[in-house]
């Protein structure tokens, strides 16, 4: 078969994505791997109502496909939602995509040509490094601090760029708590780099998927607020703070954006699951997805709390990492000396598992030293447990 | 923008689908555009009553994620379907994808680096000639026959090709009532075509959406029946016999191509949606999707008969066609003279549809001297009062 398939597939090897997805499928761990929203907190009697409802009224609708932009209605809804977080725009901006993985797949696929220049954070999100090689970029990782991406770096990398007469396709960024590093790109940085995305002539992939777990301070801007070129592409979605088995997530950008994805889309799956857009809908327009933001805030609070007072507690002053202020991961630097790939073997054997630091990097290797622990998906007393676990083998 | 778009970007263009799609959204028309099926037909109450006690019994696991290969209570209903059906495979080599579309997606981005030489039927499916162009294949189209694609044509090309050292990744087929010829494949040319598979060191598609929708015959076997040498990737789909809007499928191939097509799926969408996985399989185990195979084909026979026979007494000698024996579609080739767009314009302005033939010819000008009528979502005294308006416009 070797012999028949693209260049692009040997971009596409992720020997680390298959090891977590073996982790996370089994249950006799305390695993601190997976990344997904707890089941525990989703609004399961809430959604089966509205879904019994929609049943009985508008069953045929239920079962049959929908368009390729998506449900008029949950566009309509989603406009007003993001016109409440500061934007203006209108239905025709948006497009719904079959999670924000299909969006950066699509984007991609729409901008990228083999060699073409992209750039993201580092450590960064595993799925977009996925998307980019798949399409044979030249991705650039910079690296990212406490307050979000070094911009200084990437400044210098855009310059150097741009003196050598070339230049990028886009930046793609997880501005809120993102995964794995959790740092939150602070407000001014926002406004640096949009700078940057005008002086250098390039478009920035903003993705939101964390932007509604916050659990200690307000939200932050959408760089998007401020864009005023028409440079950012926002993604956002409703698996992380919501519920995530509809596979529904949406792009904002201009309408001829918009019209490029539709196009790229048409051809990838023609139309998004019908059922989670009729619900999505439902559930705004009752308030649901608002009263659940409140409601899962303390439970993930509490759940990060335990998981930052543990590590306090049973891992080595060797060990480094920040507190995270919203969303799902804390990213740690291990000692010196010792290597994650060895370390989740013994954990495996304690019963304990984590991602690697490996898979959030362009070149693997790279990530030898970190590892990312998320604490969205376990019980207060079980993190606790774990990360005693983990402490010791590491000390 | 447009100077920061990939190249494939110029190959994505498809202003017929955009038409089409255009007029399928209005309800004032008689369509026979679409080619989706019947709502009448959907077995709303029982899904509803399928879909409640799932919602009642296992809520959390119908909002969270699936894995990337899909629900394995999915997969061995499928792998004992496809056996009853014939082939002897394991769950291992079965994926489950975002629709059929998604499948063609995922392959063409295996298999095509851009200039590869692939085959398909002409006129054939309108996503696969966009899914193939997008990743820049180069492809033929072999003509169609009433029993399928012309195997002699087929021969003289993969010849002429290897004579030059060259080949072909690929041919696509739809082999029972393919979209939009409405043309079945015979048992002797499924043989034939994968002895030239064989031959000609080529991979089969081997797509069949209509393969549960016959009204007259007995199902012929899948050419994968008889792949001793592992050529046939098999693609499979509920949406057409049962209900689409879930957007699940299936890809049947070696263990291997599952894993291949796995990897590019976790960068295409991590998974598919997950209430589709587990109400098909619910609706498989309790029978209800044999038991629709048999509800259907009455419906849609009289459909079939209605616009055989309004075709016959409305329209001029001097257009062609065949009545097919299952699927959705009749392809007609239009008198001399006529342009099948500037027959559209008027037949909108009577408020009938269809689709012009340029969406299924590689280059679509080919397509100008026919039409596709769907006769599948239109009931039958709509279909005769269409048809005799489109005969009265023809003549």
């Amino acid at each position: 078969m070797k012999n028949k398939l693209a260049g692009r597939v040997k971009e596409m090897e992720n020997k680390e994505l298959g090891d977590l997805m073996r982790i996370i499928g089994r249950d006799d761990l305390i695993s601190f791997a997976g990344g997904v929203p707890s089941s525990d907190v989703f609004p399961v009697a809430e959604l089966n109502k509205i879904t019994e409802d929609i049943l009985s009224q508008r069953g045929k609708e239920f079962y049959q496909y929908s368009s390729t932009e998506g449900n008029n209605l949950l566009r309509d809804f989603l406009t007003e939602y993001l016109t409440e977080r500061g934007l203006d725009i209108e239905r025709r901006q948006l497009i719904i995509t079959s999670g924000s993985q299909q969006a950066l797949d699509l984007l991609a696929k729409l901008f990228i040509n083999p060699g073409d220049k992209v750039v993201m954070e580092q450590p960064g999100y595993v799925g977009g490094i996925g998307a980019f090689k798949s399409y044979q970029a030249d991705i650039k990782g910079i690296p990212v601090q406490e307050d979000g991406l070094n911009v200084g770096l990437l400044r210098d990398y855009l310059e150097k760029l741009a003196a050598g007469g070339d230049s990028i396709k886009f930046l793609y960024i997880v501005p809120d708590y993102s995964n794995p590093s959790g740092a939150r790109l602070s407000a001014a940085k926002r406004q640096k780099i949009l700078s940057l995305a005008e002086k250098y002539d390039f478009y920035i992939l903003e993705d939101t998927p964390y932007s509604e777990l916050n659990y200690y301070d307000s939200r932050l801007d959408y760089i998007k607020t401020y864009d005023t070129e028409d440079r950012v592409i926002l993604l956002g979605t409703f698996s992380k703070f919501f519920v995530p088995g509809f596979r529904i997530a949406w792009v904002c950008g201009t309408e001829q954006v918009v019209k490029y994805v539709s196009r790229a889309k048409q051809n990838a799956d023609l139309a998004s699951a019908t059922p989670g857009q009729m619900i999505f809908y439902q559930a705004g327009k009752e308030g649901l997805l608002k009263k659940q933001r409140e409601k899962i805030a303390p439970v993930y609070r509490t759940r990060l709390e335990t998981m930052s007072r543990a590590l306090d507690r049973y891992f080595p002053d060797s060990a480094s990492w920040f507190k995270p202020q919203g969303g799902f991961f804390f990213w740690i630097e291990l000692p010196s000396g010792i290597n994650s790939r060895e370390l989740l073997n013994q954990a495996v054997e304690e019963k304990v598992a984590f991602v690697t630091g490996k898979a959030f990097f362009i070149d693997p290797e790279d990530g030898n030293q970190y590892i990312r622990l998320s604490f969205s998906d376990t019980k207060p007393e079980k993190i606790k447990q774990g990360i005693k676990i983990l402490g010791n083998l590491i000390s």
